[in-house]
């Protein structure tokens, strides 16, 4: 134990980074779009506690996080993978890894980051602890809706080509499978919590394409034909995120597309169930920890407002206004809370989830994703 | 940020505890039965990093975290509550809170503990950070199942008057409804992962009882008539864990009492869907987080031996000998890994999910539950 300690000191004395004793099970990060940085936040004690900059383009970035909940790799807009040290506040990593990438993923024993990307085409695997490059994956397509699957699987989607491929690299060398007729121009894809279904929006048409990856060959299952813009071709503002499906009591909940409404799905037969009309059209649509409330924010120019719905009488019960460009909104695993970025007004929200009650905000540069580390425990995000 | 490292190098002289900079997400603690030790674990090292002792008699122990997964919450049958500090790996602070107890839990916010007692029976409850009692809620019954519910609450039952309470501790005092006829000898209870649903299991009758805490006035509904020893009146070498009931593709698996076998139930209307057939009296049924799989363990004299089933055919598919006493089972996070106890080997045994291959062991004395840290952002663990 002394020879620890005097290790640590050492290590301590040397370094200029910060290096208190440090859980992380309560932490997260903010991305700042406009200034290419990330905020470190604390849950537990509703404050920032650093910001770590230089990250690059961050204009529709998203991270994942090491299992140890010490790394987060951030994915940028340019390309940029940065691999962000929350323990010691500092920039570990860096490489451009591409020209124009859209989101990542990381295998589930945590020893592979990939990224998905337009152009080049395709995705990139890298070493999650020293960022080279293990696999590259060209697909001659804009590529989208990149997941982890359980069994140390990528599984993601190819616009141009209307394919899904799920790449295995549990094996000596990786195992790709490709499966044709998605659809025309999916978009984006989600898999659900648990790792079986991995579900591909569509951009070209109505309905959705579902994958049960249990099956030793997956059939594309085309769903929901009323899903989409519709004959009214009603003009879009923005694209739904898919991973902000939310599963509450059996049903899931899915933001539609240009229309101010969410659906509910039946989660086993995955059929439409019902709607509810909302305030604006839906951008994310969260399920509280434990699926009693889905809350909901909107498109431009109705993004000041979250509606609450309750899932058993699929009722709006609550409308809060917490300021221009509501952008996120992240849970605390356990739902006690929930924080709420508002790019406009420079700030983070933090709102009691059963008395609606503000309890908490902090300064942040045109925030927009917050990523708490518990993400690091769950399939899919 | 030259402050906060000063006056981290200035706490590292003085204090004489492990300080090096961690991150907790991958760790967690073993259960050392017969030495009132703990063994802290590293799941990504497969190794043990620590041993804290002087936790008293562990013989029937278990333990839940903090939200920021730093501290852990030991409660021992001797009726100690331990909280042990991971990070700087020593005892933070200890009470003896009753002659004798049986579990714990921490409120959503992590702000609360509470203890539940056999002698003297009730449930005592403890401010998180300093373990001084903030209130007592003596019930004249020893008090068993306790679970933290959403929303600040704690909900337990009691052995002798079949009564569970709901202990509501959001507002400024503590508000506990009382819900009576739970059954004749309820010995332990779970709570649903979305904290919804709170089922006690009976030792006086069969069948067990539901509870929907989604319900203003929640109503005990009587399910599974055929659960339970049934008239041929086997004898129990143990009775099962609750909190080892598997929710996997809409089912729950339940171990039976007394019978060789486990039964499927169905998630939405709690009836039976069928039974499998296992080597002994299981004592934890355990889902994979991805529900495709079942890891199964035994009561004496058959706890030699792990069998897995899988949740699409409902067969075993793979039976493992990890050695004499396997108590306890724990899936990484993601699932791709099982850390089992095998207390008269003094091993702590690591496999593969997939291959079922043995990829490591740790030493340690008498092992038996193990917990990681990721258990902090679950309900009702």
């Amino acid at each position: 134990m002394k020879l620890f300690l005097a290790t640590a000191i050492a290590a301590l004395c040397l370094g200029s980074a910060w290096a208190e004793p440090t859980a992380t099970g309560d932490l997260g990060l903010v991305i700042e779009r406009a200034t290419g940085s990330v905020l470190l936040i604390d849950q537990s004690e509703r404050a920032a506690l650093a910001r770590i900059e230089g990250l690059g383009d961050l204009s529709h970035a998203s991270l994942v996080y090491s299992p140890d909940e010490r790394f987060a790799y951030v994915f940028g807009r340019d390309g940029g993978l940065t691999k962000v040290d929350i323990v010691t506040r500092t920039i570990s990593k860096r490489v451009m890894q591409s020209g124009n990438a859209i989101g990542g993923a990381i295998s589930d024993d945590g020893q592979l980051v990939a990224v998905s990307n337009y152009e080049p085409g395709g995705v990139r695997v890298f070493d999650a602890d020293t960022l080279e490059m293990v696999a590259d994956l060209p697909t001659g397509s804009k590529t989208i809706g990149l997941v982890d699957a359980p069994g140390r699987r990528f599984v993601f989607t190819l616009w141009d080509a209307g394919e899904t491929w799920i790449a295995d690299f549990s094996g000596p060398s990786p195992k790709v499978t490709k499966i044709k007729d998605i659809g025309t121009n999916p978009y984006d894809a989600l898999i659900t919590s648990n790792g079986r279904t991995y579900i591909a929006g569509l951009f070209g048409q109505d309905g959705l394409t579902a994958l049960d990856l249990w099956d030793e060959t997956p059939v594309p299952q085309h769903i929901l034909p009323n899903y989409g813009r519709g004959k009214q071709e009603m003009p879009v503002y923005k694209m739904p995120h898919l991973e902000g499906w939310a599963l509450a009591d059996g049903e899931f909940v899915l933001p539609a597309v240009g229309h101010h409404e969410v659906l509910w799905v039946d989660a086993a037969d995955l059929n439409e169930t019902g709607r509810t009309q909302t305030h604006g059209q839906p951008v994310f649509a969260m399920a509280r920890p434990d699926g009693r409330h889905v809350w909901v924010n909107f498109a431009h120019p109705l993004n000041d407002t979250i509606q609450v719905i309750d899932t058993q009488s699929k009722e709006i019960i609550h409308e809060l206004k917490p300021g221009p460009a509501v952008l996120h909104m992240e849970f605390t695993p356990r739902g006690h809370q929930v924080w709420v970025s508002v790019r406009d007004l420079d700030k983070v929200i933090v709102y009691d989830t059963r008395t609606f009650e503000k309890i908490g905000e902090i300064d942040a540069a045109s925030p927009s994703g917050i990523f708490f580390t518990a993400r690091a425990h769950k399939t899919g995000l």
